[in-house]
């Protein structure tokens, strides 16, 4: 006879049917029992510095698998994590947090136990504010359908999620599951459906030049292979937003890489303000994703779908979701023969250095560029790295924080990255400014066996700030990042400051197989040239 | 004519009169004017690694002076001090958060604007239910009485508090305000006053042995002062909590060190436990300073004083505040006559080094307490090091977050705590796992002229848990923080195996005038003397 079904027994059987192999978290007393059971039952939590670069980790894990876990301990793990479920919110990422709490007899005595805040329930409030479902499993009956109900909302809305385990309810036998977890996807009216889809063969079949931008809900709804399928057979090219860089690789012969509006290069911006028709897939409308909204789409010749509608100049289908359209117009455009409209050769960057010349913004990308190749996945801080990145294509997928903006997301990513694909070694560009917020997480990426190559782009504090107001507060701290492998034990540090000097540190560290750690300086006052391009069209607007 | 009022202006003066003379955060571009304005008006954001070490460093400041300021932006500034901030509220610091926001232009918009979460309202209505007041400053006919109101609510309930500021209302002039900063201490009832203070001279006559406990709303309701001269002419015996270690210093004649139940020393015991009367003022009766409830304070010996009434024995005097009380019990006293019942010696700390001798945490503590000096106030993390600083002597204030047990407090605490007591050097007390979070914030330390000596207690993972559960999820990845220097640009670190290594190293770490790093390496399996006395008694109540 089986051992009788427990929380963590049954809370990680359903996170290995869905392909969640591990979690992320730091332990705690009234976590332990829970991450040890969670550890027996082959579902290890896998420490970090700290707990926000857990919850980053399994952001990460999360885009990359479908879901992901951070784990922690009550108020003092919980809360350290709000930031990072807040940034999964607005990003639409399936994160759960499983937090160990004081047991239910505990929390009715009302004692001040430690990390307690105003109320027991403190916690559970902040994060109703932060998720799409709570639950707190403090009844054997009803635990494992809590469970179920959680994960299936998680994955249905594409938003976090947050289960709250009271430690005296770890080892309580718990009754099996009722109904299962069940995600429903966004509702579809048949007739709409069909309507919709000859509305759009129309349009494609008087367009010369039609492009596709497609959003993280492509990515999210699991409609990436789809896509490039379609695109790839009709010829279409293919913009993504920022949030779904890569999503299309970008040395696809088809690929235009990220549109976001003036942040974008020129050639980018011409061919999809200027397509005959723009076929927007699950993109998010924000300031930062349409480049401080200087993005140029004109309503007649946008035909814009979300998760649940779709809106073809003025007429809008309502529940016609994505994951409905995509499939049918693909199969219909098929089955109309539709022929290419580009053959184009695929991108493939080079870069020689100039000898003793200082690097720049502009300089770093181009070197990046040419030193990424197929074996790698690409992960990106928010602001210059961000901006700069526009510039630099993407072999497979390319992971930011690109409109939560939250700064040090992308180091503790590398982890929860390298371990949810294996196969593909995350290369990190990352400004100084968030690489003192969480760099020191690269010693969790080694020590769980990920080996990232991590690009600080130097420009002596919080550059990205400097155009709009600079003052003492932009200027940091300066660290030397390439001294960090002597403190955390492991991996290879590079100081370059002039283009010989990166070229080479960055073909040693591809070549590594450690962590490598390469610090690229530039002048405080540069800039690259995406963010030159946004003030310069911020500039024409004013 | 002076230029007309503004939020920046205003909230800068009013800081100032209260002593506070800078904040800690990082500025984001909702809060660059904010930042700029304020620093204008010789109110300075000092930069650190990340908001958390903002955060902790402003409640260290805030435990010094009686206020201090985080200032953050939205969202991704907010949210990673929430977790600081229930730390306060759990510990009664008077924490002012200061928020950048959209404008409130923007934010009726209702866009997709980078930072947002749910909903605009989304970080206030999380910091509802972490503060004791908040206001957000969209009117400029009230924005001084609502910054006024905030500061009185926070001063009144030493409970940390909440200002949002919308981009777009930092220049706007405002109106003057109506009320001022009129902190409400809690309520007095004369005759109730004069009848318990005659109670408890009444139980102080006839008592042989009296001790006073005293806890952390003695410092926080600025009666420390108070409470040494009485203690000291009365000749009475003073131990305190835990977080409120070195209120009394704890190498005077009188002082008993922190009594925290079983973790404290048998002596500290036998003298509170067996005491004929205990004056206990303003102690929280938290499981953790109560050392997982093993104190044993017997009723009807007990004075028991809050903030806000006092029972002796078996008598509750509702609306006798501390802050009444005390004073008119040493009045009382005084005027009584009565005599000292204690002469002791002041408590002089040595250590002899064995050469060759492997370190335990036992006789780490004993070095660190030989070599700390009234020069120092210390500082240290929750878990062993917070246990095992109960045989530490504090010769001034000890911060810890000793209740919420907010690991990674103690590093970014000490640049706080410089800058509130400069002539005080921080002296930190932290172990492997706490300062794998926050280490690096020394670099923001040395960056604003504060020279701690860090001494990183390493027993090589998450120890204070293995005795109570072990397993993969108490391993960390290893640091050598005696190689920072390197990374930060300044300071000397040390890695002491043996007695005479760390005695020699903090020798040179107490009389470098730089940055200090000591690792000293510990058996993983080896406890501190506090934590083996708390094991056993735990052990002995089975």
């Amino acid at each position: 006879m089986a051992d009788p079904l427990t929380i963590p027994a049954f809370l990680a059987m359903r996170l290995k049917q869905r392909r969640v192999e591990c979690g992320f978290g730091i332990v705690g007393d009234y976590a332990l029992r829970l991450f040890s059971d969670l550890f027996d039952e082959g579902f290890p939590i896998h420490v970090t510095e700290d707990e926000q670069g857990a919850a980053f980790a399994a952001d990460a894990y999360a885009r990359l698998r479908g879901l992901g876990v951070v784990a922690v301990t009550y108020g003092v793990g919980g809360l350290k994590v709000a930031n990072a479920v807040a940034g999964a919110w607005a990003e639409n990422v399936p994160l759960l947090v499983v937090s160990g709490a004081p047991g239910v007899k505990e929390a009715a005595t009302d004692a001040l136990l430690h990390h307690r805040i105003k109320n027991f329930d403190t916690q559970l409030r902040v994060f109703r504010d932060l998720t799409q479902a709570q639950a707190v499993l403090d009844n054997p009956a009803t635990a494992a359908d809590e469970i179920d109900r959680v994960i299936t909302e998680v994955l249905s809305h594409q938003r976090p999620g947050y289960i709250e385990i009271p430690r005296d309810m770890v080892e309580v036998p718990i009754e099996p599951p009722r109904h299962g977890v069940r995600p429903h996807l966004p509702p579809v009216d048949e007739a709409r459906l069909a309507a919709a889809v000859e509305d759009i063969l129309e349009h494609l079949r008087g367009s010369e030049s039609p492009v596709v931008h497609v959003g993280a809900m492509v990515w999210r709804r699991g409609l990436a292979a789809d896509l490039i399928e379609t695109a790839t057979r009709a010829g279409i090219l293919v913009a993504t937003s920022s949030l779904a860089k890569g999503l299309f690789p970008e040395r696809h012969p088809l690929a235009l890489g990220v549109y976001m509006g003036a942040v974008s290069p020129e050639k980018v911006v011409e061919r999809i303000e200027g397509a005959s028709l723009i076929l927007s897939l699950g993109v998010l409308n924000t300031d930062l994703t349409m480049g401080a909204f200087t993005a140029r789409r004109e309503e007649e010749r946008l035909v814009e779908a979300s998760d649940t509608e779709v809106t073809i100049g003025l007429r809008t289908y309502r529940n016609v979701p994505l994951w409905a359209l995509l499939p049918a117009v693909a199969a219909a455009a098929e089955a109309e023969g539709l022929k290419p409209h580009h053959e184009e050769s695929p991108y493939e960057p080079t870069f020689h250095p100039e000898p003793d010349t200082h690097l720049t913004v502009a300089r770093v990308i181009a070197a990046l560029d040419a030193h990424l190749d197929s074996r790698h996945g690409l992960i990106v801080d928010p602001g210059e790295s961000l901006f700069a990145s526009v510039d630099l294509s993407a072999p497979n997928w390319c992971l930011a924080s690109a409109y939560y903006a939250t700064m040090g997301y992308a180091v503790p990513a590398a982890l929860g990255a390298g371990l949810a694909e294996p196969h593909l070694r995350p290369v990190v560009l990352v400004g100084d400014g968030a690489f003192a917020m969480t760099g020191l997480e690269v010693a969790a990426a080694a020590f769980h066996g990920v080996k990232p190559v991590i690009v600080v782009l130097d420009n002596g504090g919080y550059g990205t700030q400097r155009p709009m107001l600079d003052g003492p507060y932009n200027d940091i701290p300066a660290l030397a990042p390439e001294n960090l492998p002597a403190v955390i034990g492991t991996g290879r540090g590079w100081l370059a400051r002039t283009e010989d000097e990166l070229d080479a540190a960055l073909q040693e560290a591809m070549e590594t197989d450690d962590v490598a750690i390469v610090r690229a300086v530039v002048p405080q006052g540069d800039r690259s040239p995406a963010l030159k391009r946004l003030t310069d069209a911020l500039g024409r607007k004013v």
